[in-house]
């Protein structure tokens, strides 16, 4: 129950840092019978894994993921699941300069605040690399709502810096880089970044996140309603700074007699909330957007103060992404699969039964 | 640990419905000797309470806490809080209308689909009168930062519908009935709110919270960050659509050369992260925002359907705000209290000492 | 989750101490539809109550309970169940000398200790006045199990000081002051209590508990074994210093091949294990005891400290048991409930179905 | 929060299965800036260990333990520890007939019942190969409660089947296989467990742990009580049947005059509570006491029924423990440590100092 863990049916505590010898993450909760293969998990983490373009850190990881325990003859038990990804490419080289400087925008300095003491390789446990267990669990987690429920997540960019996804082809997202839906934005964004790059500079992003098939009753009253716990597990990843629910911000300027999702016998006719109502899932698609900072991690030089209180220049020269965001997508999708299977469960322990929906109405770009 | 607490050292447990005889909860790892009185709380309820202004619902309710235990000789004793407040102003009415229909855009559906039944007076356990409790144990968490630490938090109105505060004078928040710190903007507001109610129509809102003399160290990695549970905390207020930290779904656009906070011995020269760095509090102010959709209880008709699913049209007719987002303030200060002492507590457990923060760059409207 | 909650899915955190306002608890996760009412948590809590016979202490308390929120046209809603109990016998009394004195082998002292100050009047927080709640939160949970599994959980008293129960006749158990199922030596217990009352002395007890009708596949591996969470649960009760399951420390003595419960098609030829292997219920009923301390509270004077450290005399001359054992049996039933409840939704969480036992051995004395 | 996790604040959780490639677990929550290495745990670990005299099971471990996180240039950093132990001594056998039969008094019949399928071999995640872990997370505890506060938790055999320890001699512990503190019974020891296997018989045993050193204060009221707390963890470990703090079960035929320890300004005079008054710390040694069943793997044929419902019979040929309470010290220190430890930093959490206690009496056997 520190901080490390996330969900309370479904829980998933994760371990690691970037540049110690291993990743890992043990699933505490995922129900028996489930069919469970390395292959299962990999295809996220294929996604999700550094040097797979030259738009993302050049860090080559293999990212292969090993299932210790929790799984027999092909299928899960009901144990916890153990799951454990070695760290390859820590390169060896220098540290003494990261080791007493607090790079400006990272967790250097909270980090040495609070305890005293840090693992400066690489950015320690502060790194985004241990999303990496996050993807792995997360795709335990998509493949149980998949199969048992037909329920599927997925997620997409939708802002690079200033460029706006302008329509949503789900079938194009794997054919870039980019998690982009939209194949006419590609060629924009792959200039984008190129001319980042060469500026030394980085950018933030949006991601968005739409799950189908949710069966209603998702969700607790009061505190742990599904949206706040979908808030706390997407603010939970690496440089995220804003999440919104369905129409998020935008309903500061609306009026509720256009908000307010109506409903018919044939379905809601729209779906402002995002599918949650009352903190509670409608069975509609549930829909929420992140917003991504740009990494801090630049060739530009910044000012800081190193471990003695002294102004230092601060030079990134490591393998960096400029846009953390483009990675963000699978992990994005893991942690709202996480939250929507541990609310699921949660939902079977008190409720006997789990009601069909509505008919949805689609999410819209 | 089930949905109706959040905390896990300061943890707040309520109950109550919006036409039960009382709300009530249970404010459990208080430290001892706090001195507390009801008069320490009842500010911050008198100012969520409903009609105190004719921009808001005109129920009736004193909102007069009780403590219950865990108060001795004006101290905290370190044993569990109970508090209490009576339901007043339940007019016995008739509710068979509504108890047969979902009203479009209310919890009415989820809780009927999640529970199979419903305490459909006034909403039941989903209507905002559940977050009296939370300003009365939010009261508590504000008293101790303050008192033990110097914390303040606070809140303001930013926008509410189309018009946006220009400037941030807290001198002036409490002297109108918005909780706006611009006092050029009050005749617009209640110029735009006369018009809304003479319509039958309501509107969204945005709240900002800012945190001061927060010391850096507080947050946990990697799930339970601060800014993870802010959001989880701010997301599960009734009609929350959005939370951002700092610059929030800006920092989409913005380049990482802008974005960095850059760090002097004299202090950060921005605060475009609102206070947390890798989920750790950096000594600056903590800043969040968040998006408060309309009410959806609106004169205006609205299509929607009944328990046997045929459809039917629903006027509200009851007392309702206009716009949720006027009484959310304390509400939202009181969460944020209530995270940040929780946190508090979190690294006090396994460090031994609360670190002193570089001068932090104030935070600006 | 502080210390004052128990469960994790159906939970229950209490408040209030002897000589506060009220008592107070929260029962979250209870299932919605429910039939409940005040009725169905009298009965227990009339058994527990003082003054109900000579051999008990004779303060006075009505320990009538109300149900302020969960419950909507007489069943249960699924939101967290809000109970209150008022004390109404506080005795207006000097407590100066309590003040300052740490009574022995009493709280007084390591309250003092943890917290700096304490409510001593009447032992504050420590004192069992706390466990009228557990009774009535533990009366939601046997009704639950009851009506929709069939399961009971039922105690008595099994040994008081020196006299052992010979014969289980669960009908006698209401038949007399002390929860004693064998009407022989109801006679001898009673002699035996009045001299210890003229002595001014106190006696420990053993109380036992019997759940029947439990299914197979409650409990999980590997610490929150259903065992476990019962030891803890009834170890957390006053003055209980010792926990078994099934033959407990007999077992210490006796070969494997007499312990194992053997299997055939017909059920199991045994019960030594009380009910649970590897720490999952096995279809027999489950069996515990518990050993419950001689108050400290008597009229014999005994030495100890003040809050000075000097050294002092004491002497209880308030209302108090002289077996606390003796009105503990509703007490262990209600937290076995509630622990056996938390496990059935747990289960059912991750597991779709709730398998039927083999026919269980009947529990022996 | 599953059931595979213990502490709130020093959380361990364990996964992994007898004859899986690896055990592991995470240690979250350790405070920064202890010394660690794999040598700390290893000496435990080797006490534990299979095969390391005749009196135990024959299977030949290593169980060498990796630090795979949360270790930086020796020291713990706050973020979460990772170990693993590989299991190496899996041989590869024909596990046919145990795979579809419930062997007598193990987990067999309830995993099948729960989860309906279980890793039949060794036992799999109910066997007490899991509780490696255990002692390598106690460990870690253990070291840290010495080095910060001068705590040690200590174990010893107090009784193996008819034969009880009459002298305990702390520094005889290590110098026999059986964890016992009187040199003069381990001939007698020696010859009943050669006997017993001959007999291809099993027997129960009692564990006694002492933790001297404890400052007053460590627990919570009401749930969470320190014996409440321990009497979980210590009914979690495999083959228990029952606990007892201080005097136990004998407090059943105490008077309160004779077993309430009264204090004088010098200290208590008598330890009957084991260390804990009001479920909180006294500052005098914590007392506590297991039962241990006889293990069920027997070479004696035992009567039971297959997957079918069909009778069987059954004989272990496996390599087992004739009294499996002899490995059982190290796990009974580790799970006391840990919640010693969890409770130090819920304690720290929540008050500001750590008071010290008054002279303990020595702890009697």
């Amino acid at each position: 129950m520190s901080g490390n863990s996330i969900g309370k049916l479904f829980c998933v505590t994760t371990f690691g840092e970037s540049h110690g010898p291993a990743l890992g993450c043990i699933v505490d909760g995922c129900p028996p019978g489930l069919e469970l293969s390395v292959a299962d998990l990999q295809r996220d983490l294929d996604q999700r894994k550094p040097g797979t373009s030259r738009h993302t850190t050049q860090r080559r990881e293999a990212d292969e993921v090993k299932i210790l325990s929790g799984v027999f003859e092909g299928k899960t038990t009901g144990t916890p699941i153990g799951l454990l990804i070695e760290n390859t490419d820590q390169r060896s080289r220098d540290y003494s300069d990261i080791a007493e400087t607090f790079r400006p925008a990272h967790a250097d300095y909270t980090y040495h605040m609070k305890y005293g003491l840090r693992d400066y390789r690489g950015g320690g446990r502060s790194s985004a690399r241990e999303t990496a267990m996050r993807v792995a669990a997360g795709g335990i987690a998509k493949k149980y709502l998949k199969e048992c429920l037909g329920m599927e997540v997925r997620g997409y960019l939708a802002q690079l810096g200033p460029i706006k996804v302008r329509r949503l082809c789900w079938d194009e997202i794997d054919n870039n880089a980019f998690f982009c839906p939209d194949p006419d934005i590609v060629p924009e964004l792959e200039a984008y970044m190129d001319a980042l790059r060469k500026e030394g500079d980085s950018v933030g992003a949006r991601i968005n996140v739409v799950a189908t098939g949710v069966p209603p009753g998702l969700g607790e009253p009061v505190f742990d309603r599904l949206d706040a716990d979908l808030a706390h597990a997407l603010m939970s990843i690496n440089a995220v700074k804003g999440v919104e629910i369905g129409d998020g911000f935008a309903c500061i300027e609306a009026k509720g007699s256009c908000f307010r999702d109506e409903i018919t016998p044939q379905g809601f006719l729209s779906n402002h909330a995002g599918g949650i109502l009352g903190g509670i899932s409608s069975g509609q698609s549930i829909v929420a957007g992140i917003a991504l900072k740009p990494t801090s991690s630049l060739r530009l030089p910044g000012r800081s103060i190193n471990v003695r209180g002294e102004p230092v220049n601060v030079v990134t020269t490591g393998r960096h992404d400029p846009c953390v965001g483009i990675r963000a997508t699978p992990i994005a999708e893991a942690m709202t699969a996480i939250v929507l299977l541990d609310h699921l469960l949660r939902h079977r322990a008190q409720n006997q039964h789990v009601h069909t929906s509505l008919q949805p109405v689609p999410a819209e770009l």
